[in-house]
């Protein structure tokens, strides 16, 4: 087979049967149908190797890290992804990493019923952009401006894994079991679906974490148009990060990307019934500052001092 | 201004206010609405620096043919254009670039008032991917799969000129008029969505002729699972390759990429209301063969001989 008919015969079985799929992958374009009183939700990421991932590692990885990113941005909207596009630009034509990147990708894309609808092949230094399109109910996607001075800043789960992840790439002598714990977060990060009716019904804004807290709460400021506070104890760091980095583990959590939790906003007044809501649903997330009026992110210390914090982006690696 | 600043100056303007879009530039993802009664019709297309745009080139040249080059899918399936997503991996931070890079990009959409939605800015080696999207009445897209034995087949414009460019690129010598006339073949393709409504009422199946007439009405054979016999005399080419290339210049016209002219099917019994609406409308095309059941592309010479046609499959240049 070439690399057309490799292409084809790997990643058509990804091109699964949806009602809203008129005409899938094959042709000029797909042809598609937007469900009854929803909204299409639209997102694009590229992923440059030596940038976004590293050109040795097993292309199943890679594939399934490039669906994860991408359907965060999906998650963090409160919609549900639906079709996706691979626009795959190869060195050269190489059928066993063809074979474990369509695994990849489709073992990421199968639990959550995505569809590949379309894409392109070109020849040139390894890179892909996936984009991605979900649903949500019309009016109830969550941005990132809606954030609005008194509301409680919340995270999922625990943050900095993948920052180690990266840090430890190049090292040896690290046990074996902390290294995959965290190479874990990094290569099979979980887009927090798991919140979705959650952030649906009390987000006031959110996004998923990329670029690490510090810089995407800022984009929550930036496009809310206020500021926040952070109370740095609550700030929920990985166990290995904390067990690593000592006291300087908080600055792994806010800065390092690719953990793909998702960092959100509730109103004051929503609080006890959005606690209960979490109970309910056994979701577990911190409360980590408040927004403020005051434009700029600030640090609220163990000894009640306020400083300013500073947001450095999270420079992937590479 | 950084880099990503700079994105934003010059990006944000194309984010054209539109009824549809809900939440346009600058989100975790775009929140958009498909127009009732219409299917949503998307596309992908990658273009690598080398490959398919030259390095060296107007970044104007380059923003302004890989819409062109997009949207031209679009155009093949019936559809009308309406939101772009734009992935761009630079391998610099240029300003003058990114500027006139915007401005090819602005005023190869404005004319059809696509807006801007989406996209990722990355570090690499200069590439970019668009992804389009469009509406088409429900059930009016036009595929490749329609075309049926005895329906006769159709091109509209001439072509062979784009290939001509490319083959120029390092020859000198060439009279300016003639170059000129076949580089803004290449740089600046027009596609035919003068024809969406002949397509939409007539055509069986549609393909926008980016690879060569040749492998693309190889695409409309598999995808209807026929073949198809062309007349040589009737292939509409362009007048600088047949100035140029005499006895071999069908040859151009038929593997020669890049045209974006629009390749179709129309069933013999409508082709009296087809040709009449055509008149009515101002528009040309030119009938250049006819859909057989028997697999496979085949010529038929001035001398009655039919041929067997080999395909060329279009490689770009670089």
């Amino acid at each position: 087979m070439n690399e057309f008919e490799l292409i084809e015969y790997y990643f058509r079985p990804l091109s699964i049967a949806r009602e809203d799929v008129t005409l899938g992958i094959g042709d000029d374009a797909a042809v598609l149908s937007v469900p009854a009183n929803h909204e299409l939700v639209v997102s694009t990421d590229t992923l440059v190797s030596g940038v976004h991932f590293l050109p040795h590692w097993d292309a199943y990885d890679i594939a399934y890290k490039a669906v994860m990113a991408t359907i965060s941005d999906i998650a963090a909207m409160g919609a549900e992804p639906s079709w996706l596009l691979l626009a795959l630009t190869l060195p050269d034509n190489n059928p066993a990493w063809l074979k474990r990147f369509s695994q990849g990708l489709s073992e990421a894309s199968a639990p959550y019923r995505i569809s590949l609808i379309g894409g392109d092949t070109t020849r040139g230094p390894l890179a892909m952009t996936l984009t991605i399109h979900g649903f949500v109910p019309k009016g109830e996607a969550i941005s990132r401006s809606g954030a609005k001075a008194g509301d409680r800043i919340f995270v999922s789960g625990a943050l900095g894994g993948a920052a180690q992840a990266v840090a430890w790439l190049d090292s040896a002598g690290i046990p074996q079991p902390d290294r995959e714990a965290v190479m874990e977060k990094l290569l099979h990060p979980k887009p927090r679906f798991d919140f979705l009716p959650i952030l649906r019904s009390f987000a006031t804004a959110a996004i998923d974490i990329s670029d690490g807290l510090g810089a995407d709460l800022h984009h929550i400021c930036q496009g809310s148009k206020v500021g926040a506070t952070l109370t740095r104890q609550a700030i929920p760091i990985h166990p290995i990060v904390n067990q690593y980095q000592g006291v300087t583990a908080v600055d792994m959590a806010l800065a390092g990307g690719d953990d793909y939790e998702l960092c959100f906003t509730v109103a004051e007044k929503c609080l006890p019934e959005f606690r209960q809501h979490c109970l309910e649903m056994g979701l577990t997330c911190s409360e980590i500052g408040v927004i403020d009026k005051t434009p700029g992110l600030r640090m609220k210390h163990t000894s009640g001092d306020v400083t300013p914090l500073q947001v450095a982006g999270y420079q992937h690696f590479g």
